[in-house]
C-alpha cells in the first residue's frame, strides 16, 4: 500500500567524500545506531545522506522541520474518508514500517513534542507508539534514524535536551578544502576549472566574515549558483554580486567588502 | 483539472527597465534558480515579476505572505468531500505542478514552517514533499520560485534563516531615476509630463526623510494615485495632501514639511 | 444567490459636510481608489461612508475589525453541506463580487493576515485571491475599499505598514465645528438649537482635556445621548452626567471638572 | 423556534432603589441608549438589571464575559447536522431577534472581538452582522444592549477602548446606605432586623479596608449569606467568620482586624 | 439517561473531623449556600467532602481543574453524532441536573472562563446557561457547588476575582492535631500506633521547615505510604526514605536533615 | 477488544540491580503505590521499568511525555467513525482499564493538565474521570503508575506542584558503579571487558565535568554505542570521537579536554 519506490534513491547522488565519514556511517548503520549531523548551512549534510541511502540500498525519507511542526505531522494522524476516521502514517511512520533511513532536517528547529516522538526509536526498544491509534510499531530491522544540527544557531532558548542527544552519534561537516570544492563547483555549474577556483577563493575570503558582520559563510551551493550564471554567459562581477553578495547582506560596507573580494578575483 | 490559464498573464504589463535586471532575471530562470527581489515598498518589484512571466510565457502564482499564514496554506490540506476527504493543492504545489512561477511576496512575513517548506523545492532536489498526503511532488521543468524581501523591515526577531537566505540570487530593485519615474507616472495616471516631473520632484524631496521621521518615501504608485485625482480635476494641492501627504504621517511637523514641499512645485 | 440589495443604502442618511471630503471622495471613486479615513472616534466617519454609498448609488459592506479577526473572515471558508464542504464568501469577497464599497472600520486593529489580503485589490491588479479554494477572483469594475484608522491609538506595536499605507488615498476627520455640530445635536436628537448649543460648549470644553486626563473627548454621539434624555424629560444635569461625565471616566477629579463645566452651562 | 419565555423574569425581583436610577434606566431604554452599570462586586448591578427586565416587561439574556470567550460565543456559528452545518443564533443575536435586553456582564474581561462585535448595535444602525453565515440582522426595535464593568478592576492591559465607551450612557451603583442594606439583609436571610443591622455595620467597617489590604470590601451577598447561616442556628461569631472573614482574606492580620469587628458586635 | 448512581458514594469514607466542619457545612449544606475549603496538600479536603456528600447522601461529581480546562469541559460541548452533533453535558452540568454536589479541585488553576462560568450558578439565580446550546439550565434543588483552594499557590498572577470569592462561605482545614493523625495513619495503613505516631512526630518536625526550604511539608497521605511499606516489611528507614524524603526535596542538604528526623525515630 | 498481550514484556530485559530498589518496588506494587523514579539521562529508569513489568507480570504502556501533550492525549478522545463519534481511549485509560503498569516518561514536562489529570488515579480513589464521556473508570486492581522526573532540569517554570509529588513514593537512580557498568557495557556491546572497562573510566571523568561546562555526563547507553563501533572494527578514538564526544558538546576547549580523555586510555 505504501510506494516504498518513490522514496529510493535511484540515480547515484554526486558526492565527493572529505574524510572517513562514509565509513563512520557504514559502521554505525550496521548497528542502526541513530546518526547525528554536525555543521553550517550549505556544506552537503543534505547530499550525504542522500549518498549514504544510494549507496546501502536503502530508502531515504526526508522531512525538512520546522517549529510549527507538530508530533502528528511526524507519526500520522486520522484523516476523514468515506466510512469515517481513517489512519495515515506520517513520514516518521512510513519510514519504521517499509525500513527506510529517515532524516530529519534541522530538527532542533521542531517543537518538543517532535523530538520527545523519536526516544522509543532511538534506544533498544526500537518503538514507535501511535498514542491515538493504540498501536505500538516495531521499527523494520533496516530502518535508521539521521538528524541535522547546526551548531552555529543553537541559543539558550533552543537547543537539543541532553536526554535527546545522548541518543546519536555524530558527524562533523564543514566546507570541503578548496581542491574537493573546486572540483565540485566545476561539475554541478559547467565552468571551467581555473573559474570554479577563482569563485572557491572568493568563498574562503567571505567565510573568514562569520561572526564578523556575516551570519554564515558563502556555501558551496551559492559558488555553484554563480557558476551557472557564469556559463550561460553572465558577466562574472555581475554574476557574482548576484549569487555571492545580495543574498548574504544588505549592510553596505560588509556588500563593499565582499565586491572588492570578488573584483580581486574577476 | 487545475485551470492553469487563469494564472496566465494576457497582457504585457507596462515596464519600464532600469538596470540589467531583466537579462540578469533570464538567465536565472534558464537555471531555474531560486530568486530574491530585494527593495522598498511600491518601487515596482511586483511588477516586474508579472512583466518577466509574460515575457517569459509562464503562468503567474503569487502569494501575499503574512504573519499568520501556515504551511498548508501554502501546501494544501484535506478539505471534507461527500465522499470523504479530498487533497486540495495550495498555490505552491499548484505551481510546482504546472510549472508556474511561484511568487511569495514579503516571504519574511511567514511563520518558519512556510519559509522551512521551501527548501526542498529550491536546491538540486526540486521536489515538495507533502507529508500529509504522503506524495512527493517533483517540480515541472519549468518551474521557479520567486520572493520579494524588504530590508528596510528586518529586524532581530524577523529575519529569513541563512539556510533559506543561501538558497537564492539576489537583484536589488530601487525607485526609479527622475525621467523614468516621469514616464511611468504619466503613463500610468494620465497627466501631462510636465505634471508629472513636478510630482516626481516632491518625491525625490520626500524620499530623503525616509529615517528622519519618515518610515518609507513616497511610492511611485502615490504618485500616480495623486496624478489620476489631477488627472480628474482635482486641485493639485488637495491631490497631494490627500495622496502623498495624509497617507505617510499623522506627525503635524512632518505634514507642514510635506505640504511645503508640495506647494514649491503647485 | 447574494442578495445585494441588503447591503444597499436605502435611506439618504443624515451627512452634514465640513469641508471638501464629499468631492475628493468623488473624484477617488471615479479613479477606484482605495480611500483612509482618519480620525477620532464618533466624529462622523461611518456615516459619512454610509453617505457617499448612497450618493454613489453602490451597496456598502461595513466590517468591524478587531484582533481575533482573521483573513478567513473577511475572504471566506469552507462550510460543511449535506454535500461535503461548500465555500462561504466572506464579505470582502462578497463585496468584491458585487462591486460594493466595503469598509473596513478600525483595520488596524486587525491581525497582520487581514491586512496583508487586501493588498492585491489595491493595486492595479484588483484581485483577490481564494488560496485556499484556487480562486482568482476579479474585483467588480464598481468596487472600492475604504479603511478607518485613529491616529491616536497607534503605538509601536500596532500600526499599518507602510506597504499598507502606501496603497490608499488619505482623508482627515474631525469634530464638526460648534455651528454644524449644534445643527447635528439639535437634528439627530429632537432638542431645541439653544440646548443644543450648550452641550456642543461643553463638548469642546472636555475636547481640551483629551491628552490631560481623558482619552478621548465627548464625541457628536454622546451630545446626542444627551440631547435624547433631555428630549424625553430628564432633568439636564442627570443627563449630561450619565451620557457626558461617567462613561467617559472613573478618576474623581476629572469628574468633578467635567461635572463644573455642566454646571456652568445648565 | 426560539423560546423566548424562557427568558422571561416572572416573578418581580426583589430590588430596593437607592437614587434615581430605575427613573434615568427608564429614559434610556426608551431612546433604547445602551446603558453601561459601573461599580463594585456583589451590590446588586445583576439584581438591578433583572428587576428593569421585569418592570419593562423585556426577556433578558445574561452572559458573563470572560477573556476566553470568542465573538462566536456572542453571535454564533454553524454546527453540524445530519444536513449539513445549521446556523445556531448565540446570545447577543438571539436577544437582537426577539427583543430582548441583552446584558452583558463584566465585559471588559472579554476579548476584544467580543467587543468590537456590539458596536454596529450601538449606534443608528442597531444592526449585528453576522459575516460568516452572510447575514445583516437588524435589531428588535425593543432590543437593547447592557453592560457592566467594575472600576476597580481596570488596568494598563485590560480596559474598554473609547471607542466602546462612548457608545453606553453610564450609571454609578454602591453599596447601599445603612437603612436600605439592613432591610435587604433582613428580607432575604431571614434574620430579625437587629441582627442584620449588627452585620451591616460589621461590613461598613471592613469596606473602609479597601485598598488597604482588602481588594474589595463585604458584599451585601455575604451579609445575606451570614444572615442564613444564623438563621439556621449557627452561632454568630462561626457564621461571621465562615461568610465574611475567610472568603476574603488569607492575611492573619488582616483576619484578625475583621474577626475583632465581627467581635464588637457579637 | 444519566446514570447519577455511578456518583454516589457508596460506602463510608474514613473521616475524624477535626473541629466543627461536619456542621457547618451542613448548615452551609442546607441553604446551599456554595462553599470554599481552604488548605494545603494532602489535608483531607477531598476525603471531607466525600464524607459529607455520603452524610448527606448525595451524588458527588470531582473535576481536578487545571490550567488547560476549558469552560466546555466543565459546562459540555457538541458532539458529531451518527445523525449530526449531539449535546453532551459536562460534569458542572450533570451535577446541576441530578442535584449532586460538584467539587472543584484546585479551582483557582483553571483558566477564567472557567470561574466565571459558575457565577450564575452560586447566586441567587441558580441557573446555568448553555450558551452554545441556547439552554438555560435551573440547578436542580439539591445541588451544591463545593471548591477547594491553597492559599499556600497564589501569586499576583493566578488568584480568584474578588466577584467569585464573595460568592462563597470558607472553611479552614490544615493537617489534624497529632493524635487524631496518629489514629488516622495506623487506621490506614495497617502499622500499630507506636510506629504511627513516630511517623507523625516525623512529620510535625518536617512541617516546621515549610518556608524555610520546602514547599510543602509530608502530607497525611504520605505518612500512610511509609506505613504502608513498613506494614509490608520493608526496613522502615528505607521506608520513609523513599516516601517522606525522596519525594518532596532533591537538596542534598535538607535531605539529610529529613534523614536525621527519621534516624531519631526509627 | 483491546490487544493488551502487545504491552506485555516477553523477554527478561537485562538488568543490573545497583541496590534494592528491586524490593522496594515490589513492596510498593504490593501497596499500588505510586512511584517516581529520579535520575539522569541514559542511566537505565526505563530499562528499569521494563525489568520490574518482566518480574511482576503485568503489561507496560510507556508514554514519553512532551510539552505539547494534553490530557486528551493521556485520557483518549472522540474520533469520527462511519456511524458518528467513537471514544479511543488515552494510553493512561488503557493501563487502568487492564491493569498495566503505566510509565510516564519524564513527566514533568507534560503540561499542567497532564499532572493533574492523574491525581483521582493516585490517591485513595483510584478512579479516572473521563469527562467528556461521562465515565468514571475504576483502575483495574493490579494498575500501577509509574513516573520519570531528571532532578537535573528543574526550573522555577517547571516543576512538578507539590500536589503532585506528594503522591509518589521516590527511588533515586545513577549511573552504576564501575564494575557493574562495565558488565553492563561488554554484555550490551560485544568488547571484551578490557575495552569497556576503558570506556566506563573515560565516562567517569567526563561526569565530573557536569556542570563545568557539560549539561549532562556521558550516559551508559554511549558507552554501549562506542563499543558497538568498536566491536564492528572501528578505530576506538573514531569510535569514541563519535560517540562520545560529538554528541555532548560543541565547545572546542571542551572537545579537546573530552578527546584528552580518550587518548589517555586509547
Amino acid at each position: 500500500m505504501i510506494d516504498s519506490e518513490q522514496y529510493r534513491v535511484t540515480r547515484e547522488p554526486y558526492y565527493r567524500p572529505v574524510g572517513d565519514e562514509v565509513r563512520l556511517f557504514e559502521a554505525a548503520y550496521a548497528a542502526r545506531m541513530p546518526v547525528m549531523l554536525k555543521g553550517p548551512t550549505g556544506c552537503g549534510k543534505t547530499r550525504f545522506v542522500e549518498y549514504m541511502a544510494f549507496k546501502l540500498g536503502r530508502p531515504l525519507i526526508t522531512v525538512a522541520c520546522n517549529e510549527d511542526m507538530s508530533a502528528s505531522d511526524l507519526v500520522g494522524r486520522f484523516l476523514l474518508d468515506a466510512n469515517g476516521t481513517r489512519w495515515q502514517d506520517g513520514p516518521l511512520t512510513t519510514a519504521a514500517r517499509i525500513g527506510a533511513i529517515c532524516y530529519l532536517d534541522e530538527v532542533v528547529e521542531a517543537r518538543q513534542d517532535t523530538t520527545v516522538v523519536i526516544h522509543p526509536l532511538t534506544d533498544h526498544r526500537r518503538t514507535l507508539p501511535l498514542d491515538k491509534k493504540g498501536e505500538l510499531v516495531s521499527a523494520h530491522p533496516d530502518f535508521q534514524l539521521v538528524i541535522s544540527y547546526n551548531p552555529g544557531y543553537q541559543n539558550l532558548l533552543k537547543d537539543l535536551k541532553p536526554s535527546t542527544k545522548q541518543r546519536f552519534g555524530a558527524l562533523d561537516f564543514s566546507y570541503p578544502d578548496g581542491a574537493v570544492e573546486t572540483e565540485v563547483v566545476a561539475h554541478e555549474s559547467g565552468v571551467d576549472v581555473e573559474t570554479a577556483a577563482k569563485l572557491v577563493e572568493i568563498a574562503q575570503r567571505a567565510r573568514n566574515l562569520k561572526g564578523h558582520g556575516l551570519d554564515e559563510g558563502i556555501s558551496t551551493r551559492l559558488l555553484v549558483y554563480a557558476g551557472q550564471l557564469i556559463a550561460k554567459g553572465v558577466e562574472p562581477r555581475a554574476a557574482c554580486r548576484m549569487t555571492l553578495v545580495r543574498p548574504l547582506t544588505d549592510d553596505p560596507d560588509m556588500r563593499d567588502t565582499l565586491d572588492a573580494a570578488v573584483a580581486t578575483f574577476f
